[in-house]
């Protein structure tokens, strides 16, 4: 650890219960039935513990999307070869991709961030270069990352949201772009589960039998040659992590010290996430599940952080996309709150009040 | 059945499998795994297949909440009062309500009829007369509704519908407003479904074990005095109906027969839903399930409709509060179909193409 992420890990707190109370006590007034609104109205508390402000609005949105290059996809753990990954990001420069679509209708701002792409990119004003190195080592030979790559990415993560922040961010998501990444992704996710590694190994884009088999016996090799400590949430990142989720994790210490709540999105977000909270337990607080994605494993990893994921579409894209859709529904849980009548503001009568006519 | 409603039914027509195979086509060649944006990707085949255009958007969005009162209140069904429906109306006018804020977020208008309230409404430009009746009568002791009521009202709803039309509308959600209305909708799926009645009835807006204990008597009362007959769904909509799940009932029935999607709300949109399909088997097609409802007996009622709720949040309030969240996600799904690149478009690599470097 160095001083930025160990005094940034230092600043993550709880909940503010006193504006949780307030938030509950205001939905109580609402006109509609008590709980009618289920996890809006859930959502909304949460928010407000989150930010410490008793209506709070998330109007400034922004979703980091983290991209790096893995060196074990050498060991054909993907169905798309590397050269995909800066592809992609150009696709997301125009504007083509699916993240670019669904940022555009949600209205959310996109960070999108060269943390370790393997090729030389050009720069260009929607581009944050960040790069550490052109993707990871080989986790099936030894350590993804050195110990200063992985500060250096960490940081890095945590500066990007720093910067947001200081241009605007009510709320926090993130997404990622690199081919072979729920390969390591799933190394983190058996190591913190403890689950045998081939109920976590999953198709990710979309690997034959072969492929599923190869990136189990990645994942299996990549533990047994590197010996990761399971309580020890940067050693795990180091040697069977990446640039891109290294940064995810910086970015979810940073927000959460900045008491910004976080909407992670499928496999690989939630592996990040799960990092940053081995790190610092406080951060599952600021954090909100944005989907149930369909890779495997992706479910008890969920279980694991103890979050019900918002929506359920069986999807499995990545970049963001599930988080940025479930961005709305915090958003619109947000705006009952604060925008809803209350009962004595419209005149309907309480459950138990003497009534008026219409 | 009067003329107009006979003849929107024979207009009722299946999916355009041209436009669904030009949809699926294009999903194909957009920069992404195949498959992996889910639900997503189905939702945007659907919609072709209900417009007849391979590329559909869904911008004008209108939702209608059908507002009606219910005699079956004196049996003591309800958590509130019947004096609650036209205070809620007066609410929705006002823009304080849960449905106000949700549809304002999502750029939707909101069509408010007064089909059946218990009340002289006052006029007003946000609200749409087409009232039949000052609510029902009481189910437990007779018919709701007379036949002329139920044809009336089923009309109306179609007339609204036709009417928002020709102001523009490119999908439809439902809602309603009604206190009381969950025991006509239990009463209306317990006979659809053929399930029991206290498999099916539910604790509304809240009713306590002993209202929950009187609601179910109150249908099982309402089926045995009524005999409606399963297999016709005009009947029951008139023994144990209610004009504004009629309401709803004729607006599904003339969305279906102009080809437009309809998103239907919670647990009496659902029963005005089932009731349309009952009367016109097409109408299953045109069907979107905005959420599943907490509300015991909803998930037996998809079942029958053989729909996957887009969202399930654990909400139970009505208005069309789910069916204009989900219609976020219907708007997704139609812009990725139209505004993501092809692998073509973007210059990324198909799988098994030779790669171009970055």
């Amino acid at each position: 650890m160095n001083e930025y992420i160990q005094s940034t890990i230092e600043q993550i707190s709880t909940p503010d219960e006193r504006a949780m109370a307030a938030a509950r006590e205001r939905q109580a007034t609402l006109t509609k039935p008590a709980g009618s609104l289920g996890r809006l109205e859930e959502l909304s508390v949460q928010i407000a513990g989150i930010t410490g402000v008793a209506q709070p609005m998330v109007s400034q949105k922004v979703i980091v999307v983290m991209a790096g290059d893995h060196g074990v996809v050498a060991e054909g753990v993907s169905a798309y070869p590397a050269e995909v990954t800066p592809q992609m990001m150009a696709n997301m420069v125009y504007g083509g991709a699916a993240i670019n679509v669904l940022s555009e209708q949600a209205g959310v701002r996109i960070a999108l961030v060269d943390i370790g792409v393997a090729a030389e990119m050009i720069a260009h004003p929607k581009l944050i270069n960040k790069k550490v190195a052109k993707g990871t080592m080989n986790m099936a030979h030894g350590p993804a990352m050195t110990e200063e790559q992985t500060l250096a990415a960490v940081s890095a993560g945590m500066e990007v949201v720093e910067a947001e922040i200081e241009k605007g961010l009510d709320i926090l998501a993130t997404g990622e772009m690199g081919i072979g990444n729920t390969t390591p992704s799933a190394a983190i996710a058996a190591i913190l589960t403890g689950q045998p590694v081939d109920v976590i190994v999953g198709r990710g884009t979309g690997v034959d039998d072969q492929g599923l088999e190869r990136k189990q016996v990645a994942v299996q090799t990549a533990l047994k040659v590197n010996e990761p400590d399971p309580g020890d949430g940067f050693d795990i990142l180091m040697k069977v992590g990446g640039f891109e989720i290294a940064g995810l994790t910086g970015a979810i210490l940073a927000a959460a010290a900045h008491r910004k709540p976080v909407v992670i999105d499928g496999f690989i977000s939630t592996a990040a996430a799960m990092l940053a909270v081995q790190m610092a337990p406080h951060v599952r607080h600021f954090l909100l599940a944005g989907h149930q994605s369909l890779e495997r494993g992706h479910a008890l990893m969920m279980d694991w952080l103890g979050l019900e994921p918002l929506l359920n579409l069986k999807m499995r894209l990545g970049e963001g996309s599930g988080a940025v859709l479930a961005m709305y529904l915090v958003e619109a849980a947000c705006r009952i709150l604060s925008e809803m009548a209350t009962f004595e503001e419209a005149g309907v009568a309480g459950k138990a009040q003497p009534l008026l006519a219409a």
